[in-house]
């Protein structure tokens, strides 16, 4: 699940902006130390949060599930285009079937288009409901109507566009313990992606990654 | 598809905030003709659209698929609290199969869980990934694995809230003829559910329902 | 100042719209404290802030100078019409010289179109700038040149609408010591115009009111 | 009135997030003619107005007075990091009278603080409302109690961050013939900041220009 960073805005324009509401552009030093101690001073300790939303990053997501896009879209202050299922569902037309043998399915060919949860079960009934779509689909139904079909693991992708002060919300609900699993490591993900000058900015909202054994 | 709306702001608020700008309050008829043509003149035809946002509109929404859900979370100018899945797939336990004999189900029961589309090929679909889902939380496997073979036809229900403004924009989008159909049913629904003396704000949005020979 | 509350959302639907996510209706005692309680633990203690976004509140708020509404505008989640200075500045044509004698105003008459400061030379300068304002519009020059001689003390008034989530964000910082003092005043009044059974939602946000020896 | 762009998305991150939704990325021609022919189509024509957000333009605006200020600060889909009255009034501790000669004003200098409207009775009030603040900031009187006595006419400046759909509303409603001369100076001169390339997605949105003798 990778998320990749396509377009950010630099620190400086942040920086600046604080700068605007005191009159202080002198002691710029045009994004270094000083101006990244000021926007974690106006932005974060004092509360001045809107100082934040002239930071805005464009991400691509790609490979994540419908799950997590019904989770991901609840965040409203967010800008998203998703692949469209209405558009895009012929990709499965010219699939020859998912199953290599009774009851048991070529599971890599699955992974291309659905998420797997590591519950032998679930990526079962997963890879039964991939098969049943792709045969709607080989029958010439319309996609409107073969997407009811569609199980939540199915992959999708999305650009989004998002400003920090509403990132800070997302990291800090969605790196939490009670968030589900799957939109989790997207959240880790995402921080990953950002540019290492930026991140300092969320430390404080992402809970700590678990250490295990194998760390 | 049930739209009912559980709460709204009367037209007086609106003609009100109106007449702020113009301190005009003594023109007033509280809701009647002349505050109805002010909200029509002022916020749709010289386009004030932020003097609609005063109108705010709750509805109950249910028994819509989870594909629809995708399609109105787009709309984030709206707050939405919906069905947890991932805390309410346990209703699924206590069901018995829906299977009533080999490859046949039981479509009234499948019914009361699932949007079902007309297609009998895709409902069939349907029909199985929901048993699937069933056989699943009947082995205790938890929803937030369970969920990933959740069907885009699954229904959910929510509470959403949305102004005036942002419900025209919904209202012009979705009842329009590249909507899909049951975001169309739904958007003509909700306006169906809008008070009687709040319709006319909106009649310009709505695109004419198709005249059938059954009409 | 006046804070005067013209509709809000009635506890019951925001109660509903997190029964909606668990589907516990069965729990509600419609916004008696079982529901009021689950209100406090999911929208503030859980920080699902979301669900508080039901509650909308409308305001009619007066008197306030335009200095205020610099700062009330920033809070961009909620919905503004303001008394327009462009369509209202003739109200100046009608009024009689402020001045009483030489270099004396009538204070009085200057109190009903400015916000007083309480310091004697600041408020000597607004009715000189008044008196100014007046005398333009007496000679016939347009509203939208006049204005630009309008002081910040310029009372004006307006039709506010906010939901919970977005009024928590406000009490907090302009009830805060740091915030300035007209705002802070209309931020209690806000507070105070409240429906009684909404108060506790706000109460972790708003700064104690400072204990003098006149109290 | 400079409004200086200080930083942008490129256009090829919207074009990127209109094929995310067809999976059509090997058409691309990274921001070229069919790009741009993509954007119009499904942003303009087709109105799925939400894939204009990914763009996003930073602009610093300079020289505009509080007057524009209160009219700005209403286009709420958009960030602001306004000079703070409250922190810089101190500018004017260290300014010597504006007053030349009995009743005369330097309204070179008057001008570096205030707009000037062209009515020669307006900015004489300006000029005297200027001078009667710098004598309250002479005498010590703080910023938060001074201000109450700023003229409309007095400059503020501020870092102003909006995306597209945003911006093509603001250019609507700003550059109309019903808009206030300054705001409307102000739309064109933000119009004639952006990117070359980006302009054509404004065109329908800019009212013409009015062509005087003098053009």
């Amino acid at each position: 699940m990778p998320a990749r960073l396509m377009h950010h805005t630099p620190l400086p324009v942040c920086s600046h902006a604080i700068r605007t509401c005191y009159q202080s552009f002198e002691l710029s030093d045009e994004g270094g130390p000083k101006d990244q101690a000021l926007i974690n001073k106006v932005g974060n300790i004092y509360k001045h949060a809107s100082t934040l939303e002239h930071l805005v990053y464009s991400f691509y997501l790609d490979g994540i599930s419908r799950a997590l896009l019904q989770e991901l879209a609840r965040h409203r202050i967010a800008s998203l285009s998703v692949k469209s299922t209405r558009y895009t569902l012929k990709e499965l037309v010219e699939e020859r079937s998912f199953i290599i043998a009774s009851e048991i399915f070529d599971m890599g060919r699955v992974e291309q288009y659905c998420v797997l949860t590591g519950n032998s079960k679930v990526d079962h009934s997963i890879a039964k409901a991939l098969e049943e779509l792709r045969g709607l689909k080989a029958q010439g139904i319309s996609n409107d109507v073969a997407k009811f079909a569609l199980p939540d693991a199915y992959k999708t992708e999305l650009t989004w566009t998002i400003n920090a002060r509403a990132l800070q919300n997302f990291l800090t609900l969605r790196t939490g313990k009670a968030a589900m699993w799957e939109i989790r490591i997207l959240a880790y993900a995402i921080y990953d992606a950002l540019p290492e000058d930026h991140k300092y900015i969320f430390d404080s909202c992402v809970t700590p990654r678990e250490v295990t054994d194998a760390d």
